[in-house]
């Protein structure tokens, strides 16, 4: 990846010789490389809108193709302040500025910059023909060698992050080696955009957030409750096929239990507790380990109930920043279809296989083909670092990425990246615009077990600590169902669509029989719609291809004469042609 | 009810009288009726204990046997304040000072008491034999005519329910007009304490309650879960044959929701606030009234889509005295199967009817075979008070009746109880064991959707406010299950039962059989546990009998060599002896 990163890393200059052009004066900020391009920020002498970004293309094209040579200089720091000042480059001298005095221009540990790097003594300057950028590099060496680039979006962006700063305007470019790989990312751009869960859970009436209740804190309309219902039993069903069993546990607890489990100290996306003097303080709980830890330990367990595969789908409340909400990928109130097994070292094999099991199974069933694993392990040169029994760690570690394998799955391995209480999987999946997702999340917990004393008395006769597997599968609820929406488009196969069917009236004449139709499928367990309003049948058919419903039935004269039904199917030119006595069977079939 | 009021009444007297012989210088409290009989607080010279219980009862029936006229007498107040403190009744003086000084001896409005009633400048004694007590009757003529009676208990009182004062006794007593009432009470008294389901609740292992999480906050072990889950999907089912459809909400909203309803000005039991002065005070909600008005304005709707009958089986928090909190019927988190409609006016009796087919199937379905309505109107003679349309008031009224009667329930009729939003339907059930609990509600409201502003577009083109009809069937799931964990004394009926049937292997050579028996019994949809220890067969048999296992099947020699199964069936002398292949079917089909 370096040689695509040093490109748009020299595309960025590229757009900073553009503006120095186009509207001398500019004062230029950091224009570090991102995900698929770069951005600048600049402080135009007047603010800039989207139709200049064609104009700055065509220079940033223009000085491609005078093959500039990116020219690198060591300057002494001083030299530098003297040389930005005398340019009116503010940004840079401040820059450079606290680079001399703090060995860092950093303000956040995940600022964006380029021109610390590890010799903070000197300033590198990099010469892009007339223009000179304070940089670190790497760059390729002719700026004939950028790739497709285009300049897409402007958005505005306080100096350094602060708001107390000016405020400037931040140039996003995406570039890529080639034009068909620029196209494809546009393309993927603009499919996004359509498939946006939120516009799309507007339109197809699924959920909404409402003011007067809270940011992030989803309200879920009937097609969306039903959605919801789908995939939480569709979840339900795959757990109690392996023997997976459900409890159930409050939202609240006193502030007690997060002490024990320690949450209380470190966990910091708690809502603040509801006081009751008299009492204790109480808390919405932001995750179910410690009140799964509790139950287990409010009764004896021994070696032959072992393991205990406990679930529970419920809503945690995590008190996300405003500003990072979206929609339904990121929200305050996330519904984990959480699960915790509790089980005997030499059952870890058997129970983690039997979470990819599931895992395999969900990822088909949605249509989720390519994922794959990342397996966090400890790091073998740091093994003090570690709690539990080092041979569990070993034995553990090793049946991760053997079961992976096994499966002939992509894995990464993370070697150091475990927690200290436990090695874990997590799986990304990439949706089918390619965009990819964490999902699930399988980690073995050795510390709970520790912290809340849990016990089991062993065949031996001895009392031993069990191991704790966390698991979740979709991850929330909410999250995947915002996935999902972006997924599909909207258009949800068969057996998830909240309606699956909905009948157009011709005619008043025709409703009788369409509602008997209505209560036939319904009573078959299909959802259905009646429109049995006055509206023309092909307004009819056009509001019901709005909803994304997979077919519409027209209801006139010859259906009611036993012909066969005519299928409007979603998404698909050609009508389907379905004997009456045939059309239960023909929808339940799609419906598994 | 007054004649066996006045009974009771007089049996507290003759208590106190057979107290006062047998333990000189005992000062008395308060001796009022209560339910089912009386109590007495007494400050004893030294505290009783139960066994003291039957020789006060000997003395009791002495004295009734001794056929003592229940003296009335009217002094002033001053008069009784010395007769009481010659005797040394200090408790008697404090309450004529306050009778004398505030007018009323009552420190709450609930306060047991009996001698204020409507002449508060006189004082009223009544004699019985040498006993003396301050009390303003009504009292039996005659000591003789006290029916059955049993002292059934002590407990700790503090004078006047302060913990600051003196700590006394109160005895209680139970009476009745006959020894068979009395005698059926107590078995009664027994029977429930049998099927108490907080005892239930631990020994079937369904739920607990943890100090570190908190007073009625129940968590539920896996069998409990699912006995839930039965109870809950029961009503989604219900509800969904009928029309009804999910919606979902977040279990947290600002405080502006509840500004908005009322709620936050005059509901009582609401968790304080959780604060974020950067945004807001958010509250957990307490009930769901809200949050649906708010979904249902947050769009547009058109006389063509009402009714919407919108449900969520969601669970609220309600901060209870921690005093008033028991097992699962009294709790903290209660979840409700709450149903909100949003009906036009002329749709209401309609929505009741269909409300009035799911209370009736679901009795049905829990075996509640006794019921009564309480039909809550308003006040013909104060119409002012209540907010709405005085013709959807009338008719509405009107159709509750009508509907109750039509089906032949038992029905009372409450003029004036009717909240000033709307007249409601309460639902009495009682038990196997004859106690009464209060379960669905159905509650017209025209407040709701006048503070919310909720609005529909009728057919004549205008905007109209709809009519809200909130329904609870189980009113909440906790309480519903404590109740039915008592009704059925946990012995739940094959549909219900957490564990339907188990297998007990006779020994480890039958294990794979049993094993292989078992997962066809779990793929058929069956929940069935495996008994495959070492233990002998007629303790697995037991062990299973106290679990209350509705079905437990022995498996050896026989069953593997495809002789019919015995089923060992709870609670019934005789095995029933069913084909292997007529296994599934048969417990299937009780299973429905």
């Amino acid at each position: 990846m370096t040689d695509l990163h040093a490109m748009r890393h020299t595309a960025a200059h590229v757009l900073a010789t553009a503006v120095e052009r186009l509207y001398p004066g500019a004062k230029f900020g950091v224009g570090p490389v991102v995900e698929n391009g770069f951005y600048y920020d600049i402080l135009f002498p007047e603010p800039i809108s989207d139709e200049a970004l064609s104009v700055i293309e065509k220079e940033m094209k223009k000085i491609i193709s005078e093959k500039h040579e990116m020219v690198r200089e060591e300057i002494s720091l001083d030299s530098a302040v003297e040389f930005f000042k005398n340019r009116g480059q503010d940004f840079k001298v401040e820059l450079l500025k606290d680079l001399k005095e703090k060995g860092t221009t950093k303000i956040q540990t995940d600022e964006a910059q380029d021109i610390d790097a590890d010799r903070p003594d000197i300033a590198i300057l990099y010469h892009t023909g007339t223009f000179t950028d304070l940089c670190r590099g790497p760059h390729i060496e002719n700026v004939k060698d950028v790739g497709a680039f285009k300049l897409w979006k402007i958005a505005g962006a306080y100096w350094r992050g602060n708001e107390k700063n000016p405020q400037m305007q931040r140039v996003y470019g995406l570039a890529f080696e080639t034009q068909k790989e620029l196209d494809e990312y546009l393309n993927m751009l603009e499919e996004a955009k359509k498939r946006d869960h939120r516009k799309l859970g507007t339109e197809l009436e699924l959920f909404t957030i409402i003011d007067e209740v809270g940011p992030g804190l989803p309200l879920f309309y009937p097609k969306g409750a039903i959605l919801r219902r789908l995939v939480e039993n569709f979840i339900i069903e795959q757990q109690e096929k392996r023997g997976y069993v459900p409890i159930w546990i409050p939202h609240i607890t006193k502030g007690r239990l997060y002490e024990i489990s320690g949450h209380l100290q470190k966990y910091d996306a708690m809502y603040p507790p509801m006081d009751l003097p008299d009492e204790a303080q109480y808390y919405l709980k932001p995750m179910n380990c410690p009140h799964f830890m509790m139950l287990y330990k409010s009764t004896t367990h021994s070696y032959r109930d072992m393991p205990l595969r406990w679930t529970c789908t419920t809503t945690n409340y995590r008190y996300e920043k405003s500003g990072e909400l979206t929609g339904l990928t990121r929200v305050r109130s996330l519904t984990q279809d959480d699960c915790h097994v509790f089980a005997r070292p030499d059952q870890i094999e058997q129970e983690i296989n039997l979470m990819l099991d599931m895992v395999d199974e969900t990822y088909r069933a949605f249509g989720f083909k390519d994922f794959w694993v990342r397996v966090s392990t400890s790091d073998p040169n740091n093994r003090e670092k570690y709690i539990g029994d080092p041979k569990i760690w070993e034995e553990s570690e090793a049946a991760l990425s053997r079961l992976v394998e096994g499966r002939g799955w992509k894995k990464e391995i993370g070697v150091g990246e475990a927690a200290f209480y436990g090695p874990k999987l997590d799986f990304m999946v990439k949706d089918v615009i390619g965009r990819p997702w964490q999902l699930s999340t399988i980690q073995l917990d050795m510390n709970l077990p520790e912290r809340f004393e849990l016990e089991y008395a062993d065949s031996d006769g001895k009392v031993k600590r069990p191991v704790v597997i966390h698991r979740a599968i979709l991850g929330s609820t909410e999250r995947f169902l915002g996935i999902l929406i972006e997924h599909y488009g909207g258009a949800f196969p068969m057996w998830l669509a909240p309606v699956q069917i909905r009948l157009a009236t011709v005619s008043e004449d025709f409703v009788s029989f369409a509602q008997k139709l209505k209560d036939e499928l319904t009573d078959a367990g299909l959802r259905v719609e009646l429109d049995s309003s006055d509206l023309k049948v092909g307004k009819k058919i056009r509001n019901s291809a709005m909803m994304k419903i997979p077919w519409t039935i027209v209801i006139g004269e010859k259906e009611t004469q036993a012909e066969p039904f005519v299928v409007n199917v979603f998404g698909q030119e050609e009508n389907l042609t379905i004997d009456q006595a045939k059309l239960i069977q023909a929808a339940q079939d799609l419906s598994k």
